[in-house]
């Protein structure tokens, strides 16, 4: 008798060396020098794929680097289909990057495996097919019917992946989706995401004189454009940090006394304020704790803003366009097109009548909320139980957005919820990304039970 | 008998040569490959006192490129003394900046002469030179003591020239100064700026959380300081294009009835308003004129600002900082230090407990006002009445600063009036820059009228 954990034990170092032979290829998407390597790293998945026993095996063209699927749908038609997300690609990243040992040669040192793409995300491609491996090769077989889709383009954006999945809606549809780019805040502390912001991103863009005018000149008679922007931007919140747009806040959801309480309990606290913010005072809309400010509550946030001189020194200038960079986080059930089109009617409103103004819109995501009760969140919460004993499962609800989240809600209507076991200061993107060993070990024990923890819920 | 008018008319063609002989050393005072160029202008005019019968001709050592300093005090001691400021630093020019000849070989072309600085400032230079050498070599004689102090680094924005005016106060003091880098705006309108707006600009920094933050994760708990600055920048007008800084108008002279009058006689036109500025509509305290607002009344100007991310596209980003710098235009009697202290104070007290904020200041000079029934004034409009007997004289007052008249003003306790013939489309730091020949004759007659009128003005 071989139970599937007893599988992952026996060929745990076999699973290092396939992640470490993952990471070995420097699949940077967004180099065009690196692209043979990112198609490599695309035929190696394949190639392992084929060897566990996935079927349907194909390497799909997206308009930039390809996607792989795979799916192994044998466990009936009464089993829950599962959906498994992540990508291949990775972020840049030289030795003189601030690295201590080449960042494409994997290298472990005190238990941890350092290299490019370690965490991000190519620990989710193995551990992910390591399970489903091992559930194979057990005695007690896999429970569920899976589909894995490892796209390419992640650190670009994920341009080409929302066209990509609705073009192939029949091949992607499942019962839930699994997002394996997901990460630990502690080693300690599993965590399930329920909910996360959607984004609708624009710029607005005033423009007053023709050109850029000098101050002393004209200076008294000209609306400056850098003070419109000002006086438009200081109209959009109220003294409580409440957006003012009419209608901003119709379609939000107002989370429960038990849901509020819950969060509360792991409120930021003074020493998490001052490390990982620092400023002088926390602000934003009293009523609700930080953690419900950042988490369940929508915002519109000044990303950027400029106009005039921004050099050294000073330059008499009345600019001739000021802008701003706007960014709403999204609450279900708010649409992003609406709010789109009510924060830019209510600029148009107060943008005074000696300027112009124009808007431009980029990209947008639906906010995600996955019910608590529901079979997915529910598996994954017994499968922390089980592999995180000591520890008590934290729900949270991210402030980020996640597009690919978004994408899969919006396009498959599916219930996702990210996996991951990576910690937050595992330097991806930076120098020296690195992974616990003994994270891998329990987070392929962890998904082989969350797998099985699915069927059984479905039941 | 030879008057100064015909002693000019007879010796036009050798002034304009000298002209040309000055505008083809190529004193670039910025540029260090220029500096033996520069100190070459420098003996150049030296010489040309000494030939004229100027007296204490000194080139005089600033800390960067010399002045060259020279009198005539042989007027008598119940002469007016008059104080004559030019520059003999030229902006940069390449031939490919767009110029139709070499910049530093003058050209005559269609009546005007071609070539870098042959407006600003050597055409001042020979003219105040020339008007001088054509008196001392009349019948009649100069009837003014005469200093004159020519400077080599106005380009470079008279670092040196507060310090070397304060240093050598007694070798300047006179009765009055002509700044000889001005100009006109129509070759048939005379102009007398009587008054300059001063100066005081600053830049204003907000600090909100220790480093940029990812408005996903923090956003709606953090008051984004680019939120912040706009929010500050949007208390400091009212409605009405009012400084709402207390205590900000507190000093400022209110204008006459019959001087406001008159510069509503030059008010912007809607022709002149839509070719200058083009701005949707006008701006600013209602109850002033366009050419009052701009020229009477201080203002309080956001040159730039900025915060957060400005490239294309966007980036959820709540910055660590933003900023925005601010210049007050000021008329007389506002004084810059005591504007700073009102405006930081008041933006300190405004600033909300959420961030921080710091101060730079950055220059400052006062503003300029000359009575209107000053000789200086009255002379140089009795110059203009017989030299343009088809015109109205203009009196006009500068919404610019001109530090070095601030300077002088300030230091010497001089009445000063900017004065020039060169057109405000000569093409000054661009290329092509030239002079219409017929303004050139008219300037040195003028400038003769002008200073035998100070004489007849002081008996």
């Amino acid at each position: 008798m071989t139970s599937a954990y007893e599988f992952a034990q026996q060929n745990r170092d076999r699973f290092l060396q396939q992640w470490m032979d993952l990471v070995s290829i420097p699949s940077v998407g967004t180099d065009p020098a690196r692209a043979a390597d990112t198609r490599r790293a695309a035929d190696w998945i394949a190639e392992d794929m084929r060897r566990i026993g996935l079927e349907n095996i194909e390497i799909l063209p997206t308009g930039g680097n390809p996607a792989v699927y795979a799916d192994w749908l044998n466990a009936g038609p009464n089993a829950p289909t599962v959906l498994i997300y992540a990508h291949y690609d990775v972020q840049p990243a030289e030795l003189s990057d601030g690295w201590d040992s080449e960042p494409f040669t994997p290298t472990l040192r005190d238990g941890k495996l350092y290299g490019r793409g370690v965490a991000d995300d190519k620990s989710n491609i193995i551990l992910t097919l390591k399970a489903a491996e091992a559930l194979f090769a057990s005695d007690e077989g896999c429970p569920v019917n899976l589909k894995f889709l490892f796209e390419g383009e992640e650190e670009s954006g994920s341009p080409n992946l929302p066209e990509f999945v609705r073009s192939h809606r029949d091949r992607l549809s499942a019962d839930m989706a699994i997002i394996a780019d997901g990460g630990l805040d502690k080693a300690d502390e599993p965590i399930i995401i329920y909910a996360m912001r959607g984004i609708m991103a624009f710029e607005v863009r005033i423009t007053g004189p023709r050109t850029d005018l000098h101050s002393g000149v004209h200076g008294g008679s000209v609306h400056n454009p850098a003070q419109v922007i000002a006086e438009i931007v200081a109209q959009l919140h109220d003294a409580n940090g409440r957006v003012t747009v009419p209608g901003f806040y119709d379609d939000v959801e107002i989370i429960s006394a038990e849901e509020s309480a819950q969060l509360r309990k792991h409120d930021v606290t003074p020493e998490e304020w001052d490390h990982g913010v620092g400023a002088p005072q926390a602000w934003g809309e009293p009523e609700y704790a930080i953690v419900e400010r950042t988490g369940a509550r929508p915002t519109l946030e000044i990303n950027g803003i400029s106009g005039g001189y921004a050099g050294d020194g000073f330059k008499t200038v009345i600019p001739s366009q000021a802008k701003a960079k706007i960014s709403c986080r999204l609450v279900a059930n708010q649409k992003p097109d609406k709010i789109y089109d009510l924060v830019t009617d209510y600029i148009r409103k107060i943008t005074p009548p000696t300027v112009t103004v124009e808007f431009e819109k980029f990209g947008d995501g639906y906010p995600v909320r996955v019910p608590l009760d529901s079979n997915i969140v529910q598996a994954l919460s017994r499968a922390f139980k089980l592999h995180w004993p000591d520890a008590e499962v934290v729900y949270k609800r991210s402030g980020g957005s996640v597009p690919i989240i978004a994408v899969f809600q919006e396009e498959l209507k599916l219930p996702c919820v990210p996996l991951g076991f990576a910690l937050s200061d595992s330097g991806i993107h930076g120098p020296n990304e690195h992974y616990h060993l003994d994270l891998f070990y329990k987070g392929v024990d962890t998904t082989i039970r969350f797998l099985q923890e699915i069927a059984a819920g479905a039941k």
